[in-house]
């Protein structure tokens, strides 16, 4: 069912997406349907208040599902996202940031992933989103 | 109905948000309903296949949304982004990007505003989303 | 450009959609990009406290984007709602509900929708949303 | 930490929504944090193509976040719905509809809620919804 794995997802990302390689992801768990994304926040990513910044969640958020996409349907098919959705549920506290995504569907065309967000203060989600994906007609990962 | 007027919103961002700073917003138009802020994406900005990033656009909904809300709340109320919902409508191309926010409601405590974002290469939007932000009680505009 | 004409959507409706029928739907407008679609609301759509159902609006929603999107590739594409996000601003009134849709984008695959309710208390809307419908392959409107 | 029983939700719907009445919803399981509500569709709730058409989708995932919240914030509190965002995933089976729901965020003035829904065709989610309900100040649980 895997079409890329962990390590072929970051040579890929590195290899084509430098600003992304600078954010220092982790992939601590990868399996069929779920994603573990980790990285720590740097002062780039925060906001007065000693909070983390919205758009650096949402770069989590988008990535995981990415990433979790990218495993399943491999590098040719050029998935984009077409929606976002993301609830901020509480204060999040700068450190390790943390995207726990599942796939809600797999389709030929249509991908759709949840993704909640954790930091180390608390076992409570600090956001909470739904991602949809487009892959588009005529791409497949079959080379 | 004017809490804040750009430039003060500028001040107040140069002030509290380096990173904000940095991105060179400008704000174009503002009145008690609506507001055009545009910036000129950077490399950092930009994915392969010639295309604006995710994270960049949502950034840019985000900021249109906020500084809208501070005109008419002022910064001593406390906005915190509470739901964004995007659909990422056409491909963006790199150069100026524009967001023309509008505000759908201006509630007590919650104030929702509605973004749609532009690229110099159409009129047609290539984003469009919503995002509400909730006021704290006992935050106001008036010291 | 023009699929289906207003009196096609009505024929189409009666014969698939009974209950659809029932609720005494008007197409006060309907052009290319956009649809102005009206009901007056009954005893069912209400809630205590004098206001209309969120059911009974989102009902509303997804029939004005249903019928905009019939429109424009006719009743062979069997169009099926794959998002719907909306935001209730104010209370509404019972009465005259009119719903106010606008195509944000027609693809191939997919279509989004953006969709405004207005009730005859006030030109404030009452709701705001955005529908996105996919477009199976191998249907269009062409027999 | 409970505010209303099932029952007690129940006498309350009957008294003041006889629609919500009419249609048959059973709470089969309520705690703190989840809800499991349950109905058979008629034929009122069908499309054309033997499926459940959206707005009963929607009304049953209002109903699930409703119920949850009065079992916590008790009937004074007078929660509205102010965001519903629904992904519908796959074709609903009519029959025995079950929606699964969880409080995400038990804020005192915004509560968040996540609802799947699913058919007895299959264990997969045929929807996946948030819903946001605002909690006007002035209410509270206590008499």
């Amino acid at each position: 069912m895997t079409a890329m794995t962990a390590p072929e997802i970051f040579a890929l990302m590195h290899k084509v997406f430098p600003t992304v390689k600078a954010m220092n992801f982790e992939i601590e768990q990868l399996d069929d349907d779920t994603i573990t994304l980790s990285r720590h926040t740097t002062d780039q990513d925060l906001r007065p208040g000693h909070t983390i910044s919205g758009p650096a969640m949402m770069t989590m958020v988008d990535t995981a599902a990415y990433f979790l996409i990218l495993s399943r349907i491999g590098p040719e098919a050029l998935a984009v996202t077409t929606n976002l959705n993301i609830n901020f549920l509480r204060k999040p506290v700068p450190g390790k940031l943390t995207a726990r995504g599942e796939l809600l569907k797999l389709g030929k065309r249509l991908v759709i992933v949840e993704v909640s967000l954790y930091t180390e203060a608390s076992d409570k989600r600090v956001a909470h989103a739904t991602v949809t994906y487009s892959i588009p007609p005529h791409t497949s990962s079959q080379p």
